[in-house]
């Protein structure tokens, strides 16, 4: 394994579940990521100010946020009115969300799995014709909070069927943190891999790291992770949510994974992180440093 | 891989790395993991009170613990003078540190390595004598917070010395969060097992359960863990410290393998032990509750 593709998600679902935070201290956040070499970045999502309002500034961050060469930028959208504005916003990396467990998809947006398919295969449609592409994340894809278990069967039909709708990419969600290295080996070993397959972990029971390392032995290259561990658990006030890019990045380099990341300018950026949300980050690497960084002796 | 043997170190390398707390609460504590399931617990050391003050009072702890029919209790000590102390209060499980790296060892027993492992020979002599056994503890195994890395060969050279001085078992220590998979790789692809061998490791940098998921494919099944993530690292305020022992259950029982705890035992004792550092611990599966927890949908 010579190389992985991390794609930072910190501005948009690390934001998105803190309190909520100025247009500015986004940009500044997204412009920090964007120096650290990173190649991709979930920049914002365009969702109804309402249901979530620490995205509501989405047009006013991303229009002021530097466009980095060589960064691939994409927002969430949970519908096709979400997808125009991003189009308009001018994105092409389009990425869309469906749960594999109907009470989570309901709990979410509110309507069954199976009509939150369809709507996305309409979403697909659109967006290619405006010239995009269109990421879909199942998410629940390692168990449901309300549910429990998750067949991975179901995450497969749910694969092959957005797959045949023309899905560009596919990724799945840990949405709570229910991944474990058993559910990736048991998920990796049904969901069809035609397209690119990304994994979204958390580090919410401790796992996140132990997931990508068996990942990585199943040959899968793309993850999400979110700087400094931005972003909580909605299920479980305290607890930790995305895994840390630091942390992902300082395994994997460790491991001779190169990740075009440099270590020094996340940790930066996490400092920001930090800064901006006023609160302390579940990353360890933030806190104790990279394992190189030594100590004086005397 | 059917069955993991856990040893619960929160009484002894836990506390020893917070503040003080009282003896009573040290035995409410013990008698607790006595009650989980847990087959082996470190439940004090022997070392000079000026040196550890938080174990000074080790002989009243281990007096009025419960010792739990099932479970083998182990001390940690310093020298022979400790070792007399444990025998002498009725341990016959050893445990005695030596450390991979000569700097970290003159900080944390004022001599070189080559003195410690002299120390070490007389000492497994005269356990053995009494009728105990002897683990030695390589501590810096994966990294030295002064020196760096720690060449496997020299861990390895370590080995072969305490066993042809008669040790009983081996561990290593990952002392300060260093251990990365690729260092478990590496120092396992060296070192002997001739010997029972143990790992110990800290999640100071997020790779605690992806070490042990390594560690586990090359065959290792005896792991330390600490309740609640016990122990902070003394080198990175506010740094976690040793891998939580019921993440480390939660990981293990969900891939299917035993370890005769009770998951529920355990995040009691962990709360009992949050309330007694007075403290919230790093442990995601006590703050989040274990995957199978599942949330009311209405």
């Amino acid at each position: 394994m010579a190389n992985v593709s991390i794609r930072e998600v910190g501005p948009r679902d690390g934001l998105q579940n803190e309190d909520p935070v100025p247009a500015s201290d986004k940009v500044r956040l997204l412009d920090a990521l964007s120096r650290t070499g990173v190649r991709r970045i979930e920049a914002v999502s365009f969702v109804h100010p309402r249901a979530i309002p620490q995205m509501a500034d989405a047009d006013e961050v991303w229009a002021a946020a530097t466009k980095a060469p060589g960064v691939r930028y994409s927002a969430l959208v949970p519908n096709s009115r979400g997808a125009r504005r991003a189009l308009a916003a001018g994105f092409t990396e389009i990425e869309v969300v469906v749960s594999a467990s109907d009470t989570h998809n309901r709990k979410n947006l509110n309507r069954s799995t199976a009509e939150s398919l369809e709507d996305i295969s309409a979403l697909i449609d659109e967006v290619h014709r405006a010239g995009g592409t269109v990421e879909v994340i199942v998410a629940t894809s390692f168990g449901c909070p309300y549910e429990g278990d998750v067949d991975p069967r179901r995450v497969a039909t749910i694969v092959d069927r957005v797959l045949a709708d023309g899905a560009d990419r596919v990724a799945f969600g840990d949405t709570t943190g229910m991944a474990t290295p058993r559910r990736v080996t048991e998920l990796l070993g049904v969901v069809s891999r035609k397209a690119p397959i990304l994994l979204h972990f958390h580090n919410t029971r401790g796992t996140g790291l132990a997931n990508i390392l068996t990942a990585l032995e199943l040959g899968i290259s793309e993850f999400d992770a979110s700087i400094g561990g931005l972003g909580g658990c909605p299920y479980a006030p305290g607890a930790s949510g995305n895994v840390a890019t630091e942390e992902v990045v300082h395994m994997l380099h460790d491991m001779g994974v190169e990740t075009g990341i440099d270590l020094d300018a996340l940790l930066e950026a996490a400092e920001l992180a930090e800064r901006i949300v006023g609160r302390t980050l579940p990353s360890g690497v933030l806190r104790a440093g990279p394992r190189t960084r030594l100590v004086a002796a005397s």
